[in-house]
């Protein structure tokens, strides 16, 4: 009897209970970070805007060279299934595009080596649990800073995380919960697996580069549309950001995130703000009533 | 019979084939590649400057908080151990400390994460093949550019290779063998996995920033003493590396790999030139002498 109660990974066409799912550590998706990812949430049995991940995942691996030999339908396909193998009702899924090794006698070079996929379910996570989304998350601004789009373009989701790494030793160090991330140009990019927000004056602002094209991020722009709140996407700098009226973040693992202080400052009470918790609440809402929701199919052919 | 003909690794305490070293999905040195390591070569027998590695590998593992709880001694032995298993009379030995998960319960931040390592001795593979040396090397500058010591300290070995697979990318549009990345400031910083250096006038000109302070590299230094060749350790702008005289690479896989080429433009007579074969020669003479060469203990106790 295999155990699922960690999670289920597909690899090699099978499926697997997830600690068996391992990399040889010779291989380029370890050895040189040659690999892109994504995460798709399931969340009481529903798949969260499953094909717009799907489709970024697909951009991701296209515009690193990577063809995995499985297709979009494929990997929906494979998706479904090691959530249904892993039998969880609210599962944090990846998939991962990486590549080997060379072949033998072939160059030395990423082009000659294949990629391949592994998928996986694993229990749901939170980035931060609900107690700090209930108190609101410290953020502060590390020293570090993160990696350009001219050196590895974030919009390609990727496992270059030593600046947000650096960065979170940082935070500790300050007392605080999570770092955020400045360009060199001293702009706000992004924290440690979202993106971030903040409101002046009633108006939302996120960054227009510098950090990944969130699906998440894409749902506040679609709530704030609904709000009738105004999305501003444009650099945001550091100055601006911390003297906010409120800040909160965004995640697949993790929804909409408040927080309540920034470099130390608190915002408003030291609570999330009310704008932020009207996002807050308005996402969960909706995920409650069926918001791009694809259901798992926990009995596939 | 275990079959040790692609290698033999070290890891959770025991000796293994190589192929059997794996590393869980779900680990961070993978999925954040939050991991630093160092390569050590082992040419007819010998280390090469094995102290000079390991003391780079501590170091390495200091500035990202990680003690994967073996002592330099501890690693010295298992480097010999892996080799001695392999039986390799030349091989490229690599000594990983990456992190797993956080344990149950714990934060998921990096200060909770425990640090492991892994090492492994493969058959000798080279960068440049020796027949690619014969002729040099063909450089280019691609449009991407490092990752900057702002966002990743390029002295802490890394696997932050998003860039320079770009780059080979790039080189491989443009028929050259290896991209030569530039910094923010459009200085010359180093290529997949080697220092790089030009010649002007006689004098070895090599970045001081923004690339590894590789072993292979102090060496150059060393012969450079030994050769009367003044050496300038400083910002090395892109345009004078294209005029350079001569263009010459170090790396431990590889030794020194003078270049023929550089952005299309022919250097000399399309051949390896004078000094950096000079410095190429008295490198591997020096190496058969048995320069700063430690005998692989092949019967360890």
């Amino acid at each position: 009897m295999q155990d699922f109660s960690k999670g289920a990974a597909w690899m090699d066409g099978r499926i697997m209970p997830v600690a068996e799912a391992k990399i040889p550590v010779t291989h380029w998706g370890y050895r040189r970070s040659d690999v892109t990812y994504d995460v798709v949430g399931v969340w009481e049995g529903n798949f969260f805007r499953l094909d717009d991940h799907i489709r970024r995942f697909r951009a991701s691996m296209a515009r690193l060279r990577m063809d995995p030999g499985q297709s979009d339908d494929d990997i929906r396909d494979i998706l479904h299934r090691v959530v249904a193998a892993s039998g969880l009702r609210s599962a944090y899924v990846a998939m991962d595009c990486l590549r080997s090794v060379p072949p033998p006698g072939a160059a030395r070079h990423p082009a000659h080596v294949p990629a391949y996929l592994i998928c996986m379910a694993l229990p749901w996570a939170w980035v931060a649990p609900p107690e700090m989304i209930a108190r609101g998350v410290h953020l502060m601004i590390p020293q570090v800073r993160r990696i350009p789009p001219e050196s590895f373009d974030p919009r390609v989701k990727n496992f270059h995380w030593g600046d947000l790494t650096e960065g979170q030793f940082e935070a500790e160090a300050a007392g605080a919960d999570f770092a955020i991330l400045l360009d060199a140009d001293g702009n706000v990019t992004e924290g440690p697996g979202f993106n971030i927000f903040c409101i002046r004056d009633g108006r939302v602002v996120t960054p227009d580069r510098g950090a990944l094209e969130g699906i998440t991020r894409a749902s506040v722009f679609e709530l704030c549309g609904e709000l009738g709140i105004t999305v501003e996407i444009r650099p945001l700098p550091a100055d601006e950001f911390r003297a906010a009226d409120e800040i909160f973040a965004a995640t697949t693992a993790g929804g909409i995130m408040p927080a309540s202080r920034i470099d130390g400052r608190i915002m408003g009470n030291d609570r999330p703000g009310p704008l932020s918790m009207q996002i807050h609440d308005r996402f969960w809402k909706k995920r409650a009533e069926g918001w791009h929701a694809t259901p798992v199919d926990y009995a596939p052919g």
